[in-house]
């Protein structure tokens, strides 16, 4: 007999996406979510607006495990659908729609979803979409600004099934939704990543359950200052098609927090919100920072002590010095799209010792220390643990319980992820004495340009195609406003020496208007040089090329 | 083909102990951990100890899931056992050294403890056990006063294998951990209940994880003035046999807060370590509070903003007035032994609007919120959900990750403690409308005196042994100092008229000198009555008693 056998009645607690919401079913019945300046209600609205979504869902004749894609700004639908859609055994797949126009269908043939939610500032990215020969059968339109998805579709609207608010106000606003394994995959999305095409991740149940408590935990325990505490006001600056908006929106809710969801980032419609609605914690790169203190400073204004962690790329101390002094509670966090993302953040106690500014601000543009329950470790190449210290750099290697177990329909890129039972993070950096992680170099050739990311080798291609190059390298240079920025170094046949920077940039725009490229991956300069520098293999050194040319 | 396949090389994390070490590993290696006026060392040497006490369990041929139980103060060596045992897929048995010697080894005896660590202090109360007969084989001697196990072994010491210390410091201090099914059960005590036998409860990996999560998110996002902050200094005041000490020495761990255990709880030494080591937060039962109150007026000092969460009785206004007025940030969390045990806490806000004194202080003494994840509902008598609101009181029932999954070999307990998927917690509360859980009647019968429940039903078996006794009841009424007292209701034989308090109090004395119950249990008045108020189905109906005599 096994003495420790439940009661027959006993609840096998799963730890699904919907008991996020046990707390704030009886604690924060009367708190707020708000849509930019065109909508708010209370969280009780907020249950019953869950519940009628799942009811426009369960019409649809769909199956478990199908899944749900979205394409909207931040906003109130979209935290409706990051719960009513996994919570109804369904998948979640945001879709980032600040890739090209290419990569947006790629990553939409690629998951395959049954339904879509399309805004209709996006209806263009899918305009020449073939819906007849793709998986979605349904569209929810979403639209802010009177645009009729018949002007939009003509005859393939027969697959739109409304307009979302209509639908929602009209569906019943009770669900029972059921109880299911934890390990059931709630959401996937998709990572631009270095090479190639983008790369599926995917989260189950259980590990976003996890990942907003270690979230609610390593930022609680933040003092009050820096962390998350009851009585703050949310909004995300990091869009939710990011990895959940750092799964912020799960957190908050979890939590009860005020949430502000902004819409389209404007500037000053942004600085609008902070204010009105108090919002005391975001995060954001550090582009869309640069744009806030720009923005709060032509009016002549601060931030009042607003919480913003940074993340995605790397905060300089100059823009974290001119982020305090603008009233911003400014620092850092570390994760990537395969870890769900929180690994590590900025180190605060409420008994630490004295320390310059100069000391603070270092400290807040660091990787920061692992969150609870991360297991972070630097191993050499020849994957043996190094200990801590900055003659020991190596490659970051993390264990943690939201990290994607592979690569959807990559089991390439799935086996170099994971080795050894560790995600390799592609990320070199040295443990400090103290705690923190140092990543000294970046991800091998990627470009993060305003947060978004640049594959060199893709631009590369496309340039490689113009008649007059022999050889071409695009690798990364800081830049003050977007944090990076590509600089392609060509290498000219020796026939076509009169050709000029714009010649090639020219091929360059060319891929941008047929959707092969975003516009951001346009290098902003062009150097010709006599010969590349190369590794003893042969392949270019971009790690030469970038302290030459950095 | 499933698409969400991990990787082989993936890393499905399971939530086990040692996972609670992986951020302390590498940010808190030098932070140090304290006992009493004893000993210090730091993390790091604590991951080590882990290991050799490890590797003394290693020696002593244990299988998987044998029990190793635990008689001592709070401790070092506790904390060292909340971790090794468990992680070595060993059971935690957290033994109640303030029942009675005659319940001590009743769960001794059922618990069936393969080794037990035993203070030299609490050498007495097993002192005629018959090991021999025993499911004991080894001992390991925990002794801080140079008291030898020969002295007070004898001819049974050839199970002793040695002091901890002597032990632990000879022993290798690398161990490999295992993984292994995080629902394996870590941990076993027993709540001594309302009525007859002690009742075990148990707790997994799984479990034990989860709550240590939510009990750091949850405390971490209060106010760092109220909640858990980094930089906050840990010393538990509920003794780590009750409920692991809130699961708190687990939480503070995984944080890598400081932490001072303080030995037997001696109000002077108390009030000297928390002014040395700077002790900022804490747990405790109101006897305690009171007892430091005393303590630091006595001394015409102060406390500077100690932050003390109050549990296991009632935290009356009174007293929390005069504990804020003695500079303890005071207030209330709400659980029990079979829910691991935090279900509710006080809500603070760093943004909540300005209140009264009065007000601040009624708060501070409801059962306050539910924390996060815990699903909390109101069920009238045939086990419907009940509204909010004061008119609606009924039983509380809940859901967490985290409540015992029945009572050990006892499964008609077990059947009435979960019906219908709910634990039944037997406490009569409302919920407001601001979330609030408002318990309005106590657990049926029991008394909580200093924090130690006493059960009337075992009272009043003793008492009516009397020859002089017709009927008896035994209520809880209030007390200043205790929070309540048991008050003996008699009706006497009527050939026995003559018979006095003292008559009858005499065979509780003798019932305590038996070990049977302990000394507080022993009423302190009895008051004669003709008869006792009785229900429709003629049991004693201590409701209308206690009302009469309160």
């Amino acid at each position: 007999m096994d003495v420790y056998q439940s009661a027959p009645d006993a609840y096998d607690f799963p730890l699904t996406i919907k008991q996020l919401l046990n707390r704030s079913k009886v604690a924060a019945r009367h708190q707020e979510i708000i849509y930019s300046n065109k909508k708010r209600f209370t969280y009780e609205q907020f249950f019953k607006r869950i519940n009628q979504l799942a009811n426009v869902l369960a019409t649809l004749n769909l199956s478990v495990g199908d899944i749900v894609a979205v394409m909207d700004w931040d906003s109130h639908r979209y935290l409706e659908a990051y719960f009513a859609v996994p919570m109804s055994e369904l998948i979640l797949q945001t879709v980032n729609i600040r890739l090209s126009p290419d990569k947006v269908l790629f990553t939409i043939n690629h998951a395959q979803p049954k339904v879509l939610l399309l805004n209709s500032e996006f209806a263009s990215l899918v305009k020449d979409y073939q819906f007849d020969n793709s998986s979605i059968e349904h569209i929810l339109w979403l639209d802010d600004n009177g645009v009729s998805y018949e002007s939009v579709f003509g005859d393939q609207n027969r697959r739109v099934i409304g307009e979302y608010e209509a639908l929602v106000t009209a569906a019943e606003d009770e669900f029972d939704f059921p109880d299911f394994d934890e390990n059931t995959i709630a959401t996937t999305f998709y990572t631009s990543g270095t090479t190639g095409d983008p790369k599926g991740v995917f989260f189950s149940h259980r590990q976003l359950v996890l990942h907003s408590l270690a979230e609610a935990a390593s930022l609680g325990m933040l003092p009050s200052k820096q962390g998350v505490s009851y009585g703050d006001v949310y909004m995300p600056l990091t869009p939710m098609f990011h990895v959940h908006a750092w799964g912020f929106p799960f957190t908050a809710t979890m939590a009860g927090l005020k949430q502000v969801y902004p819409g389209r980032y404007a500037p000053d419609a942004l600085v609008d919100l902070i204010v009105t609605e108090k919002v005391s914690i975001t995060h954001c790169v550090p582009t869309i920072l640069q744009m806030l203190i720009k923005e709060v400073s032509n009016r002549g204004q601060k931030f009042n002590g607003l919480k913003m962690i940074i993340g995605g790329s790397r905060l300089t101390e100059g823009l974290a010095k001119a982020a305090l002094d603008c009233g911003i509670e400014v620092y850092t966090g570390y994760g990537m799209s395969e870890t769900a993302p929180l690994i590590s953040l900025t180190d605060f106690s409420i008994n630490e010792p004295k320390m310059s500014e100069a000391e603070d601000i270092s400290r807040r543009c660091l990787t920061g220390k692992p969150v609870l329950l991360v297991e972070a470790q630097i191993w050499s190449e020849v994957n043996q643990l190094l200990p801590t210290g900055k003659d020991h750099a190596g490659e970051l290697v993390l264990r943690a319980p939201w990290l994607t177990q592979s690569y959807l329909k990559n089991p390439d890129a799935s086996r170099k992820l994971w080795r050894d039972g560790y995600l390799h993070t592609e990320d070199i950096a040295y443990l400090r004495e103290d705690g923190y992680i140092n990543i000294t170099d970046r991800l091998k050739d990627v470009i993060k340009s305003g947060g978004e990311w640049i594959s060199s080798l893709e631009i590369e291609t496309i340039l490689s195609l113009h008649p007059a190059v022999a050889d071409v390298a695009v690798i990364g240079v800081p830049d003050k406003q977007w944090g990076e920025r590509p600089l392609a170094l060509v290498v000219l046949k020796s026939d076509c020496q009169n050709t000029i920077g714009d010649d090639i940039k020219a091929i360059a725009e060319q891929a941008v208007s047929r959707g092969l490229i975003p516009k951001y991956g346009i290098p902003s300069e062009f150097k010709f040089v006599k010969e590349l520098p190369k590794t003893s293999v042969g392949k270019h050194d971009k790690k030469v090329m970038r302290e030459r040319f950095a």
